[in-house]
């Protein structure tokens, strides 16, 4: 029985690669972190480490054979398009020791992308049907050319907009657990005046966790506490027990956060 | 010789750990991946990897100590306020083997920054002059509580203003190399199109990286090209001779990006 328990219990994990010299350089502002975050988290699966690496075949190589084995998932976001610089495939493919080849089905769906719209499938544009061996295919309404699943790896486009499209097309078919419940209480307090207070609200409720965000705005200090469980009545009842500390100590407690 | 002109041109390069549940969860987005790598460049340091971990004492010590050996200068960003959740500090110091301890200097900070504003100076407050044993403190001018600097370690805040803050302290103070200079030429042109044209370039000018960056605006496609080398002079020859490649193939270039 206690088997049964722990597998229900299950936490179920995922990694994201983030790959791309112009999110190293400080050109372009990552969005796909929070993107692939929240959407996990909609799938039961908790997004574990981040690793954002440049256009390097041996380092995308190294943080992805890193990761897979240690998560149930792995993302990669980036690289993927039809230029010198869309390296991720080959990368992939050498880091689990299998060729690139051009895969049927993709072919098939740029020849038919491409035809729809008077384009001619040039070299370049067929880059997008390179996988690794063994590799399914990843649906991408948007523009064609699709992500690609590999055993446990999932190798999404860097455009988030593209991302998206790709993430929802996998919506509901990975297995996961439950979501993460988060509840969040506001206060015009500084984090430090509430230090104690967050900390026995933690203490006296087991299976949750208190993040506490604090800002400065219109001239006054103020914090978000965001309580987390899989238990989303754990985490409520925390979120009221909070709100009812916050109140005894002087504090206007906003349910939902300010 | 050989070794002279090697040093001159060492790559001075960085690492980046973020710090926080908040960013892996999807709650907050980050900003300082990109914040700080814009700075490192004006410094000569190159941002070379980053990874985001949970706040889990852990998990960030693996992360630092896989990063700090392998580059200049390694940065965190996250965890150093005063609640039950800020754990970096301690994080740090088990995974250089040290002990925690309260930094009489910070302590200093902290006494006169908060009798300044006519508050007490509380057990919370307090946790933020807390470093590991042999730190020196980075200045922050914006909120008081000062970052940490352990070896080549430099341990700041998350909230972005701060880091800001406490980056504009360190400006000009760490040893760097050339900054990397990035020339941008944009057309409005599908980036399979141009795909080969831009590989040529690149291997016409040995030195340089050309990344490309599609978008789609205004109902039209286009993509920015982003010459990037550490010599500025070889920077902008590439820029022009692409300019002049992209017109020659009927595509109307815009210098600096569309």
């Amino acid at each position: 029985m206690i088997t049964r328990v722990d597998e229900q219990r299950k936490t179920w994990t995922a990694a994201l690669v983030v790959i791309g010299d112009e999110i190293l350089s400080g050109r372009t502002q990552d969005k796909n972190i929070s993107q692939v975050a929240t959407w996990l988290n909609g799938q039961g699966i908790r997004l574990a480490e981040v690793r954002v690496v440049p256009d390097d075949i041996a380092r995308i190589g190294e943080a992805v054979n890193a990761l897979r084995s240690r998560h149930d998932y792995l993302f990669t976001t980036g690289g993927i398009g039809p230029t010198h610089d869309d390296i991720t495939v080959d990368a992939i493919a050498a880091a689990f020791g299998v060729p690139v080849i051009v895969h049927p089905e993709a072919r098939k769906i740029l020849e038919d992308y491409y035809r729809d719209r008077e384009l001619p499938l040039t070299e370049a544009r067929l880059r997008m049907a390179r996988t690794p061996d063994g590799a399914e295919l990843i649906a991408n309404p948007y523009s064609g050319a699709p992500g690609i699943k590999l055993d446990n790896v999932y190798i999404m486009a860097g455009v988030p907009s593209i991302t998206a499209s790709m993430l929802e097309g996998l919506s509901g078919k990975l297995e996961g657990g439950r979501p993460m419940v988060s509840v969040t209480v506001g206060a015009r307090a500084a984090e430090s005046e509430v230090a104690d207070l967050l900390r026995e609200t933690e203490e006296a409720h087991p299976g949750v966790a208190i993040g506490s965000y604090p800002f400065f705005r219109d001239g006054r200090y103020g914090a978000n506490f965001v309580i987390r469980s899989e238990d989303g009545d754990l985490a409520r009842e925390t979120g009221s027990d909070l709100a009812e500390r916050l109140k005894a100590a002087g504090f206007d407690p906003v349910e939902g956060g300010i």
